[in-house]
């Protein structure tokens, strides 16, 4: 756990955690922002960092070690770009071209670039490792349970959400009395949601199921709610949000709970295998 | 192939073109036609028929054979409700909990209706075996062709939309440059193709890949493509549409063909196993 930490910072609050929870045990950071990604929030108030775009590797790495860091950590989501998009630099071209971008999945190629920061000689640890009780447990957090229905949905949730996962597309569904609502892709959780808001059916209100994939790489974009996830579940209908305990973060926990518990909605960790 | 054809009228073109081949072929038809599902234009200019809600399944039935049908075809989309919404009659209320209405996906639920209209008497034929030439032949439709990263595209959105149909989720995927923009449930092709809009990257559009699912129902719910569905994907950006050859349905190929060639689209049928 000792000197710099290096954190690659993409989208949402993540980032902003890892360096609260950083600067709280006086653990100095450098600070890897993605342009076009990572909260210009995140940087303020004099933390070292350095903006990049998400093809210059080189750079990355150059300045990583520049700064004298030897472990990282990925935190936050990053809008997976096209090839063209990405404008890779050297370093960057030949990483892709070996690993075969076009043939990863989001989860394939996280693997690879955790794989790829080890044999350039980089410690890789996982956000959850760095926030203390971070990961969800299992059981409910907060006051209201899921009832039979609910339970039902999420167990077909968790089903089609782990053979999502296995073909690495994405993490999370919206069941609603056995109707699969909606399913996620490349748009994200946040947008999921808010398009099934106008497919919602009468009666008890949906679920939003939150799985880790089948294998998943521990280390980088494991599935991850916080207060922002139950606003928006709350404003779509939804009854209560199911994740896999032991395999997700949950972002600020007591507020989480807090809003939860105001809204009226559940939030339960299950045990997947 | 005698006898008055009843048609189970949904949303979309598929159900008046049904009514005009019957009508070109002199062949008499009754339509039901779903409240909120189906378009009113169809049942205009006399044609006998009577408007349905969808749970009521005893006076459809009842209404049918008051009618002299003995062929029945299934055609157009028709939202699924929810339990409640649906608010069964006694009938539709008996069917649905013998076969399990909340376990079954789309599919499975389809071929749970054709076998109970079977039971009750009737035959059931698909919409491909009156429209005549309706269905995706194997190749090119119009002028345009998939070049090598369109085809890699295809290839692997017919892997995804058959381990999702295997689900019995939805039908279509949009992919560009091997990355997955969007998966269907509920929300059907249309929104699908509408929301992969802003979730185009840069370079080479993306592709509309349309897959009728493994051991599928053939005489309800094939996948269906129409001159709209070219229009609305050149409006999203993408470059082509992939569909099951022989397992899916072209409405007004001439008009398609004529609108994809315009638009510089390639329409393609697949073979899949």
């Amino acid at each position: 756990m000792a000197g710099r930490l290096g954190i690659l910072a993409g989208a949402g609050e993540l980032p902003l955690r890892v360096v609260e929870a950083c600067r709280a045990a006086d653990r100095p950071v450098f600070v890897i922002a993605f342009e076009g990604a990572a909260d210009p929030a995140l940087v303020q108030g004099g933390v070292p960092h350095a903006w990049i775009r998400l093809g210059a590797a080189a750079e990355g790495l150059r300045i990583l070690r520049d700064n004298g860091v030897e472990e990282l950590v990925l935190a936050g989501g990053v809008r997976r770009p096209s090839w063209l998009a990405l404008r890779p630099d050297w370093r960057m071209a030949k990483f892709l071209i070996r690993v075969g971008y076009r043939a990863l999945g989001d989860d394939g190629l996280l693997k690879a670039i955790i794989a790829e920061f080890e044999a350039e000689g980089f410690r890789v640890v996982g956000a959850d490792s760095i926030l203390d009780a971070a990961l969800a447990p299992e059981g409910p957090l907060g006051r209201h349970r899921p009832d039979a229905e609910a339970s039902e949905d999420i167990a077909l949730g968790f089903r089609i959400a782990r053979a999502l996962g296995a073909l690495d597309i994405g993490q999370a569904v919206v069941i609603q009395q056995g109707l699969v609502l909606g399913v996620e892709a490349i748009e994200g959780t946040d947008a999921l949601i808010a398009r099934c808001a106008p497919l919602r059916r009468e009666g008890p209100g949906g679920v939003l199921v939150k799985a880790a994939k089948p294998g998943q790489e521990r280390r980088a974009d494991l599935p991850t709610i916080g207060p922002a996830t139950i606003a928006a579940a709350h404003a779509a209908g939804l009854r209560g949000i199911a994740v896999s305990a032991g395999a997700s973060i949950v972002i600020d926990r007591a507020a989480l709970i807090a809003a939860a518990d105001e809204a009226g909605l559940f939030v339960i960790g299950v045990a997947t295998s």
